[in-house]
């Protein structure tokens, strides 16, 4: 089976989850009044969106590199992909509870654990891609041996651990993550150049 | 006619579907706390999110199937097919209900009712594709006798029944449906490997 | 300019609508209590997203019918047919209005406003469609003078008058014009076999 | 990389973006009742919806006319698009601060702040796409010196400033650039032409 549909069904929950984060953002009430001064308890809820919305952002863009070297799927790799998109889209619950209650540790470690599974689940789905399906040897050459996945989850532990501490801590560590992926895999991105000069 | 853009806008409404299950699961409130106690009522409901997410995953995994062999449609499929998609869109409902009263025959005997539906709206919309649609032969050879079908509406009847009586047996039987259909219809995935071959 | 976005980004609007419509179906509440009474009032409110999801599904399928036969479309095009789903994104918040409020005229009058400003907006697509863009002349030839688009805005006029005197008839003038157009447009299907035939 | 994937996701956020902002449309409550006097209060909101609508539909058109003549994307050329995207997913919520609040000057003047952002952020993404990938040529030729987006960005500026003295002023300031926008871009069009009868 052709990749095709998948990206499709990807693209739109992954659309979804990104626009109905910001629904966590509630306009001022009444009592709050209309002024400037009625936005500053929204000031981490704000924060909160926007880390989720590079997360967010940075495995849509992750997802679309890797699949432009995919050739072919089967229904392992179908399932592996719902279930990363299960863990993505619990990312915006996570993230507005966490954005009420950043100095407490249960949300901030929760936060922690739904990044650590949306790495995790997405390590699996390529695992999926180059160990069960043919014809995806260049997505095999393209990923090598995914450092950057295994060191996400090593910074993810201990943001969890931190959070115990001192829960900002957490926040710090996945915050980290975020930026060490926001630049996009060179090489994939290099795979991909040389494939088409070829 | 094709069927691009009808997979397209199935793809669309099931990503909606699916994402906007997990609105129903809300931040614990001021009064809840920010303990990893406040999750603990929140436990139901994110079980009941968790079987509907793979429910909705399992139709999509089989439309998704269903259409690489599937050449033409006309008006009735289109009929069909949003007939379909119209009973998936009360499972986020419905689910919401009987996670928080899995103990109530009411809410438990509506799940298995709307999934039944689904179920029948599934076949009928392969019964349409096969029958009443010229150059599908491939589909009506690669779907046989659906055995599977017949069976999970005779699960879902008895889930239906068993929940007259003690509600969690409905449960049982729901998610027992949904394990015999986590695998996909190895018969169309033979089929469209074969059909590839030649 | 070919129409593949501009048919991608309304599958996407008309199928956030019809999905998000079944937002306005809640849970019963703690105190409506878990049983199948509690579904009672909700009634109304179930056929509203009834006869709501079935127009969004004919706009759907009319829109795609038409697109079939469209070659190329110009700013205009784009235009209008954003006029026709800022009209239909009203069609949630009417229907849920006149589901609580089906015995009072403001509610209903309302909606059948909404539904032929929908029907006005799509006929201006057409028009915009066939008269200003080269290349549709298929376009033209298929959909002909419009008797069934001209004699529904007659009968959504009708039932908002009717609507004044006694609601429910607005109800009934409204499904009236919904199952006349359930069957998809003859003419085009036709006009699109001939095409094909060719 | 080709931008087919980069549309796409972008039709899916943009298509949630535009019909997430009618559910902060509410129906009247019960107390309000069931008359068309209970829509009155309503009438702020939903200009604010439809003056949002039409800036969320000129984006998108320009979007689709941008992406008429890029051939190529970068990495950069994804995170300038997922930029574009965030500042338009404000969009919704400080239209329905400024629709309940268009007589005082922080909710007007975060409006403008949240537009003028979406308008820097296009231009970034239109720079980012001519000047830093090759193959673009083209729409460098298109775009030229963007008058227009200069203009806009100098406009909302001046409403901003207006919006402190007197509220509604600001808003008119930015309906001006709206209409300024309805029409699409002429120039691109024109290429667009050009290019297709070489």
């Amino acid at each position: 089976m052709s990749p095709e549909r998948l990206t499709a069904f990807s693209d739109g929950v992954i659309a979804v989850i990104i626009t109905i984060m910001v629904l966590e953002i509630k306009v001022p009430g009444e009592e709050a009044g209309d002024t400037f001064k009625a936005l500053v308890p929204m000031i981490p809820k704000f924060i909160a969106y926007l880390i989720s919305f590079i997360y967010v952002g940075i495995y849509w863009n992750n997802h679309h590199h890797l699949f432009k070297l995919v050739r072919r799927i089967n229904g392992s790799s179908l399932w592996a992909n719902l279930i990363l998109l299960f863990f993505l889209s619990l990312i915006p619950v996570t993230t507005a509870w966490s954005g009420e209650h950043y100095m407490s540790k249960a949300p901030v470690m929760l936060y922690g654990i739904v990044l650590m599974c949306c790495g995790i689940a997405y390590r699996y789905l390529v695992v999926t891609l180059t160990k069960c399906v043919k014809d995806n040897e260049l997505l095999s050459e393209g990923i090598g041996d995914d450092f950057k996945g295994i060191i996400s989850v090593v910074i993810y532990l201990m943001g969890i651990i931190a959070a115990m501490f001192y829960p900002p801590l957490g926040i710090v560590a996945y915050a980290a993550v975020a930026l060490m992926w926001i630049i996009p895999d060179r090489r994939l991105e290099t795979k991909i150049a040389h494939h088409k000069d070829e």
